[in-house]
């Protein structure tokens, strides 16, 4: 069992510590931190924990604490990291990693240096289905992967600190971008080399500095594609969804507004319905286990299974780490680079841990000695259409029968 | 914690122990008895539980042990309640209770009269999805409920002992029925009297005695009417849904074939979809989480988190209990009536704990001093329709505006 | 090209008449009947329609036009059908052909004796999905069908004579029963006979006469199940679901709040949203093109494209005719005594066309000399389980491998 | 009524001609021409066409025909174009007009010089569900859009020709882009000048010269982004889908795969299933009115009745005209020239007939006399959440209450 240092006492904060004590489980936040002292002493008596304070660095070196949740606004990131590590403690950092790869890179290094067990809360990757999608695609079930598109959109953050650009470093990029992103390359591969990115951002609707609307492409050394989009402009609710495409399969996810739970009520009921829903009456699609749907159960589970067997083993690593923040870091800069310059930017890696190999283009395909095979389908009158293109002087036939 | 004796080795006992010991949990399974040797071993080792037996009293009072988790055919039931009742221990039994209402009263009073704690480990009616629409449909945004379809149907289940009537006490109602009928309780409100029940059921495809397909309907003193549907002959996986339609509102729940993840895939992948999948090509249907979307995580999470607080308190009762696996099976007993007499059959319950109030048929909606108000639509030309019934006479006419 | 006599004025004759006029087709409306004068007139001026009058036999006999499309009110069918049978005109009957089986048996023999073609304008048979699903069921999709659901539910109609009983014939059975009775039909195969019915129905909360809730149970020689779902106490807008499902396949289809359009908005638009849909914010499901959603389309293409051909051919029927209209008459009046006898209640047929066998009951699949297979099925561990019936004895046995 | 000649005798000129002879139609094709004799001669009889030929020249003169439809590989459309305009008679040309908007724009001039009536064929627009959701955007449902996508992947088209750049002017752009692109103008209002586009391309897997997919991003005066997504290599069948949201409202579309028709087969049907499906068992989305799914049906009403009036008053328009065309091959050139310049690239329009106003960027939303409103939301603990700006200062805070 672990006991835990919770850094954060928002929204953020809440989700994190009613997974961690959720379940029977056996671990508990043992101090929390805040800002507020109000705020503070409010969350330990809602959560059951039993120290409560404003002093960010008493809180990190609790005696009974091993693993600090650093659930701040992004500004803070570092700090916390810093002080963490000295502390010689197991960190969990929430998303982003930092607000700029140089940012994410020094927190990346401190931790390597203290040799402290490090996590990167990156929970949209951990959400069931991306988890079982994830493992489909390892199988092969879509063959090689040649587009992952990943969408976040609702109508704006919680708390002021996200429309702060100062404090969050950017706008729906920074805030979810980084999910977009990551989820992509788990589907693509890890180890293939982000390339360079193209983006499109603007501020369409908020009286705010950030950009509030984003759409992005990021081409892989594979070919493969990773588009994200995100926007805090978006209405009827928060948008959840991811599309995989390979040379042998497609899938489809929904995380939030359609998954299998539909209500109409004339009527209404007192209080919340869902995170980011709007309006309380007509049809609403509830989510039945909505931190399970975030990916944050599944998340806890991997951070401290994996935490339990790196004290045997110092290779025992979660599915996301600082090394991975860093990286989607290294994406989204080169994202805002390309929103100023209009065109391609490239994705610089300082440190590259992946593979260099690409392994893009079209793949050939022989249908008989003379010909390739370009197309098979069934048509309305029964036939067989088949496209072919001749090995010589290329030209493309087709045949019916 | 708790340390659990486990009865059963089968795919039963193999969910409950997955989620017993899942989420970094506090509890663990100490004994795991069946009636093979080899089984038993093997379930051990997988399961990492440190004793394993063939002899079931033995398992049932292994010292170490405080809940007995009943998973082993019906027919098996009664016996291993008593001998777990007689050694004192929290009693967590599998649905359904017994195989008719006799049997699942003498467990009922065994239970009682020995004073343990016990719980009736019907899952369906924990899915996250479905504790969120009880607690609208509580909260009053469905209004009065009038009508709760349940439907569980797949190709067959997956042991022979349920193909065996003997073993099993019956068919595909006993199989699914009680879940189908205890989810339709929620809805409509386990304090609301059963009255009768109507049911057809028949052996449509399958070369056994009992039936393979029912459709009953269940109808309550407040009038609205619970629907079961259940089949061991559907084709395309398992069809898992629930419709509840009040005054005021409806909900609509998909558990299984149609959450949010939507799989293509021209090659398939080596092994295990889902359960009661069909086909490992095409698209496919995968649920992220399938032990969560059955239920099985929130019911043991009441079950023990209410068994914790049974012992400073003995009137802590988990969601399900035995009682209302008593009355389950008394609804199951008037539908096998039913299928023999072609009638409605009255729901016996020696044992009525709930309300004996009626409060069915129709709302008078007063319009103005002269009517009542039957209709008000707005029609594609943009006029309001208002259909009326004259207080005086009851005359039903209409007005446009 | 045909000349048309139109008889009602209301929502249906509307439909009718915007179908049989649209897609740049050679039919036309010659007159419009009505009841009412200024109705009839505001008619004839909105659909480009040369005559009106209130005065049925006038429009009947109308020299220009050779079909007579009855829109009226239940209780005047037969007296519409009964003169358009002598002025020898083909003629075309709104759902439900009668209040009963005798008055639905009277206007068959009318238009038998007389001579005359005529079609049964069952719409929702002709909806391009169940059209569709029909050929592939026909085709062996499904194999043999053993269950279908069709469920029609709303929160009520738009004209009060259907809220009168002496007018309609009845409630919610008669009103849109008659659709869900006709769609089983058609996937059963309508030459099997109809055996018995069970039904349940209730006055819940309209405050009228006839039932507003009702579900039947319709058993076929087949062994069929053929199940209704109807109410005027839906909340959500129109509910138009049909469910087939036999022993090689599945079939689910929704026509009206699920089709693939979702439309959330926060503001709303002036005016008609979609037929019987409830509010105008939110999420809302509207249909693109609802009257060929919802059949009417098909419906008179098959009419008129039957009647073209029956000047040739006096064989030529349209896919519905008043025979089936006269089945449906005598399903629902068994429905409608089960009510009051709470019991299966014989479908009584004076005149059946169809066949006489009945094929029910189990097939048996043979697994090898001495097995019969019962099922077959892939475990999460990636193994194969046969469920196995002894065909000597009858035991039941399991196989892994 | 129209008597038309019809040029091509593949897919596309059976899809066309099925759809203007169905439906009781008053309109025929009174000859067809292909390259090929024997289809010619097939498609004659299959549709009950008077005459055919190989004579493209002589087809169009039919003395019979007043409209010409041209069906053709895009490499022959402005030698149709010019002899029809030359002829005197109204032109239907499908999609894409041209290759480029240097053909598009001669095909332009050419119809307008001839005064001909001109009609483009971009069927995708009307659909029943586009035009629906097209006139609730135009109603204001959605308040100003921001953003329209717009997708159709399949496994790559029918035709050999479609697969030769010369014959086709490029891939899948210039097969589906102009479709998604001009979906996206009708959503985000045509009078809307596109100003710049940015393109990524590829040939991910087929063995040819063009690209196999593309993502496009078209950005249009008013800050509005229209998002097109094409390629050749989805598996699954068919994805048609769109989504536009807005500062007020968000629709989704789904035209082929999800719109309420679910089938599982195990053993399937012979023949046909649905466009570009694959596969005949397992889980189908058959569709059940492909051509009016397609927009056929709408297209050619919209087409034949703006003739119709056309002769009465020249300023008779159909909703796409070869303008749009124009239009819609002038932002595909910017997309190709993008692929290659990596960076955005402005689209070249010499003839804009549309505003050239701008009206991009953030609305300010006033709270109190102090502050901007940001944004509101509901919390989990039942509070409400204010995002304000000051105005003086800009400063981001935040009320809860």
């Amino acid at each position: 069992m672990h006991k835990i240092t919770m850094l954060g006492a928002g929204l953020i904060g809440m989700f994190y510590t009613m997974v961690l004590h959720g379940n029977r489980s056996r671990d508990h936040v043992n101090v929390i931190y805040s800002r507020s002292a109000d705020r503070a002493k409010q969350f330990a008596a809602d959560w059951d924990i039993p120290n409560y304070t404003t002093d960010m660095a008493a809180a990190i070196n609790d005696p009974e604490t091993d693993v600090v949740v650093i659930g701040l606004p992004n500004s803070m990131h570092e700090e916390a990291v810093a002080l963490a590590a000295k502390a010689g403690k197991a960190i969990l950092c929430t998303k982003p990693l930092g607000r700029s790869a140089t940012e994410a890179k020094r927190m990346l290094e401190i931790v390597e240096k203290a040799g402290v067990f490090a996590g990167y809360l990156e929970d949209l990757v951990y959400t069931p289905k991306t988890l079982k999608a994830i493992k489909s695609t390892r199988n092969g079930a879509l063959g090689k992967v040649l587009w992952a598109r990943s969408r976040e959109t609702h109508p704006g953050p919680h708390s002021d600190w996200f429309w702060n650009k100062e404090m969050s470093g950017g706008g729906a990029i920074i805030d979810m971008g980084c999910h977009c992103i990551e989820i992509s390359r788990n589907f693509i591969g890890k180890e293939v080399r982000p390339m360079e990115v193209m983006c499109w951002a603007d501020t369409q609707v908020h009286p705010i500095e950030a950009e509030d609307s984003a759409v992005g492409l990021v081409k892989y050394a594979s070919g493969a594609i990773g588009q994200f989009e995100v926007s805090w402009t978006f209405r009827g609710g928060m948008d959840l969804r991811d599309e995989v495409s390979g040379t042998e399969g497609t899938i489809w996810l929904n995380h939030w507004l359609r998954t299998g739970m539909d209500m109409f009520t004339a009527k209404g009921e007192q209080g919340y319905v869902a995170e980011k829903a709007e309006g309380e009456t007509g049809w609403l699609f509830p989510v039945g286990d909505e931190v399970g749907a975030l990916g944050y159960v599944e998340m806890f589970n991997d951070m401290l299974n994996s935490l339990d067997r790196y004290s045997a083993d110092k290779n025992s690593q979660p599915m996301e780490t600082f090394y991975d923040g860093y990286v989607v870091n290294a994406i989204m800069d080169a994202a805002y680079r390309s929103i100023e310059s209009k065109r391609w930017e490239p994705v610089i890696l300082d440190d590259w841990r992946g593979s260099n190999d690409a392994d893009s283009g079209a793949q050939m395909s022989e249908y008989d000695a003379d010909h390739f095979l370009i197309k098979e389908e069934k048509m309305p009158d029964g036939k067989t259409k088949l496209i072919l293109k001749e090995k010589a002087g290329g030209k493309i036939v087709q045949k019916v029968f």
